[in-house]
């Protein structure tokens, strides 16, 4: 790219308010791999070269002339956006979504509106760590996780891991996580889980739900499923208490036999979450007051030169979450 | 009962704050229909004589001498009432449903906290009507319906009827009722409804989603789904619009198969209700201001002495809300 | 205007989303008098000529080459736009609020995405009574006003009438309105206001209280303040019951002496609004299904060329709402 | 008191779900030193000698005949109980609030619904303090603190402080408290505090908000007023960022000149807080999962035997929260 010549990438774009970064670090995401590996996930569909990676922070190079601060990602400006919950919005820019470029290279440009700038204390890899912790935050807010609630986490991968720590900062008291492996569930506890949960596949859901009531002392209030298995939604189901939230984080098969009934006449609602929306100011908020730690997420660090030995890493589930460096001059975290 | 003696009973129940009611319109559910048929609904087993009903209104006849006003329902004073959400305490009071008695006699004893004083201007049957009215009431706050909300209604039964007309006093612009039933859509009709759907066995959900999204120009903000259907709780989450509320009504089978990911990466929130909580001084102030019309639901009267042919009425599905009158020397609406 | 020559008004602009409108009916709004009069409204000053104008429908006449549907009124996508609460960015458009002109006009451009497309059964002057009626539905959203909702409004002017319709729009069992003027209480009863609370200056706000609750039989839940007199507020306050909400939507001095301690011992909340946000959908769905009828609000229409006449109308208190034809060819509601 | 008759005033009582309990440790509240000192507060007058305390904790010596689990404080099961604010009931009971005795007692009977089991790992003072702690949840649930909130609580006195606990607690990342006092600043650093404020007599409203918005790098999302001081109530006002919530605890002059348009026109909600509600179980969970801790704001102790001395101690606003102890054979925390 020609870095020299931002303003006629930018008029070419139409758009005067765009920012040139100078990529930093990005995180390898599951999705990354699955596109890698799949050429599609759901409707969306790889029909061309597309640059990978969302989970990402760098260095503001150029600015646009009509940058005052630092544009809106969502392209129309519909009733979703209006009315604040964007994600939803059908013409969102969502970087590495089939057809949009992610911003895993050297530079990138991106709508200004939607950088933030992160405070001096806090760093690039934490500023990557914001998109994974993103998806937590929003997953624990629609959860309504507050002071004292009592929750249930299925799967200990980095979503999660991540979903964990939200929880535990908005002062959940008691934060139960399930996993099949040891090793993951380890990483939990080092990240402030309160009780673990080893799982075995030939646990049924309503066994599991009894195990939690009683390692507990009581059914949780919440239950945030992260792992897209039937037999998890049916444990999240059963084990939460009458006037609870299920919510549904992990993507599992179109169709899934539940128990519906269960839920509706206990009054527990079931509520999904796509991506997240409004959770960066909170998210580095939390990271500049040190309430929260993501970096016992970061198990590897490749340069972006050895991008490919990266991403097997994380397609080996080698570890929880892989950072690529992007910056010759800075590999830092 | 020798009503002479009330405080004798009400000392024998330990509670002076309770009211003898002379009962005066009564009516048939399906719920009283089904105990009767089958002696139990799920988990709840009529094991010994039960009086049914409890779509109910009568007068006062005598009060305990520690009425002020006119006693809480639940029996315990749970978090869950505590909260205000009494409905779901699993020791409330809940007129017949096992291992308690009904209210369709001609006298019956209720805590007077959880007596209601009907205006002048509202009648007996109207009263009766607050019941099944108050499933929709709860059904329509559950689903957050408000000013400008367009709704689909799975089901033209007493319940669906209902939800009707409490989502058309809450505001919505939009109704849409479905059943396979052409006299049931006549009578959803004729009670307000702005869109009616007639549906047959072969219909997939996903083409009724679709004649949906046709008829209203656009996809309903929520669906209430009240028939327990497993196709019809599909068509509502694929008809409801992302960011939008399924409610469960309709009672089914323990297990359903559903799109479950498809609303939750739209976050299609799935929420159920079990009966309703403060709902009557609301419903009362909509009788009283004569916004709402719950007189069309009534299709049959009978008086006490006729109540096994009531019942027969009620069971095979003849009319709408069948009313039992209770009050020999009134049997006016 | 040079009405040929759209795409380059639009490229000095900068912005290809730009849709050109021909006006059509344009209300008069007491800020439109007050800027006329006066020049300022607090910290907005007219410092340059500016064309007033902000209730308003008209047809469009071109649109910009990068218009898909019909661009964010508000000029940078900041965190109160990206949460849904676009009114409160500081950077927002507004037309006829300095520095920004209004579209008092014949022909008018603005941000497409925040242009509606009036049904067919929808007619101009409805659509530019949207601006006001979106005080009113704002108001009472901020309210929470909801099914069986008892509601104070405080004064009957344009504001108050149109918070009334929305009140009872939303489900208000119960509308008491407030006025000095006999006149206006008589337009609020023809709008459909419950009771009717004539009001003298001698009245102390506690009589006023007892008055209100006295006539509803009971507090209302909610008062809504539509005149910015420091008496009213002070009215609304002691008249709601415990848990219940205030909304100050009259502008009056930036200091008032309130009973404040009563208002947050009985946890009754005062909420203020700035304007509106995400109204236009909800406005358009009533309008569309008849449930509002906002045509009795307009007394008296003007074509354009009579502005001077309209604006002295609306200065004297003539009526409530004022209408500014704009299209020579079409003077029709 | 013969504590071997239980049942005998139980039944003179009229409730057989009473609990007989042997208290331990009672904080003395301001309200305490207040009725002490001038035999009323605002509308409710000592008119008989009165028993003060309720910041209580105690072991249950015996249980009346209905009690299985441990009855409602409400007297009545209105609706402000039935929809789960029971604090505003007009009849509730609550200890030393005339005419109702205190638990400052060597035993004390009180409802079983409304005692609540201290698990092992939480001792007597910590249960005692559940109630000023419950004050400062409530503020903050009304508030509607969360993760990555930034806070301004005006008042380090106890109730300040507990407020500052239970905003970390639920998830602030910065809270900043004022006061005139060195010490008590100091107090609430020891507790957590972000940031202090000294503030000056002289100074004004406007300057301290500014002074605020300088040290947080923003105006802050929400401020908690715990003086009751006229400057701190626009102080908080001036402070709070548009779409803010301003939550008023501490209770000053009836009446009070705010900037209250300042406040309507930025949407800056004004919230009271009267007692609490449902706040025992979280706060029990918060203590039993060590993340408040509370006993910093134990500065002083007496046995019950000196209680004079302790209310001397606590009314000279010496430390910040004085315990009687009152179990002779244990005075442990």
């Amino acid at each position: 790219m020609d870095t020299d010549n931002l303003s006629v990438v930018l008029h070419a774009k139409g758009d005067l308010r765009l920012v040139l970064l100078q990529m930093h670090s990005v995180g390898i995401c599951g999705s990354d791999v699955h596109y890698w590996q799949n050429g599609r996930i759901g409707d969306f569909v790889v029909k061309k070269p597309m640059v990978l990676g969302h989970e990402a922070a760098g260095r503001v190079f150029k600015v646009g002339p009509g940058v005052t601060h630092l544009k809106p990602a969502p392209r129309d400006m519909d009733e979703f956006c209006k009315s604040g919950r964007y994600n939803l919005s059908p013409t969102i820019f969502f970087c590495a979504t089939p057809p949009d470029d992610g911003n895993l290279s050297r530079y990138y440009i991106h709508n200004a509106n939607f950088c933030y700038k992160l405070p001096d204390n806090v760093s690039y890899e934490e500023g990557a760590l914001i998109e994974p912790l993103s998806v937590g935050i929003h997953a624990c807010r629609r959860a309504g996780v507050t002071l004292g609630s009592s929750v249930l986490v299925c799967g200990a991968g980095p979503i999660g891991l991540v979903t964990l720590l939200a929880a535990k900062a908005m002062g959940a008291s008691q934060v139960i996580i399930s996993d099949l492996s040891a090793d993951r569930l380890a990483k939990a506890k080092e990240l402030g889980a309160d009780f673990l949960l080893p799982v075995k596949r030939e646990d049924t859901a309503q066994e599991m739900a009894k195990r939690v009531e009683g390692i507990l002392g009581g059914m949780p209030h919440i239950s945030i499923e992260c792992t897209g298995a039937e037999s998890c939604i049916q444990t999240a189901i059963y084990a939460t208490r009458s006037g609870g939230v299920v919510v549904l984080v992990g993507l599992g098969a179109e169709m899934a036999t539940v128990p519906i009934l269960n839920a509706a006449v206990r009054e527990v609602d079931i509520r999904g979450v796509f991506r997240y929306c409004n959770t960066w100011p909170v998210a580095i908020a939390m990271l500049a007051s040190k309430r929260v730690n993501v970096m016992p997420l970061v198990t590897h660090r490749f340069p972006l030169e050895q991008a490919v030995q990266a991403f097997e890493t994380s397609r080996q589930g080698l570890g929880v979450k892989v950072m690529l460096k992007c910056d010759k001059n800075d590999q830092n975290p």
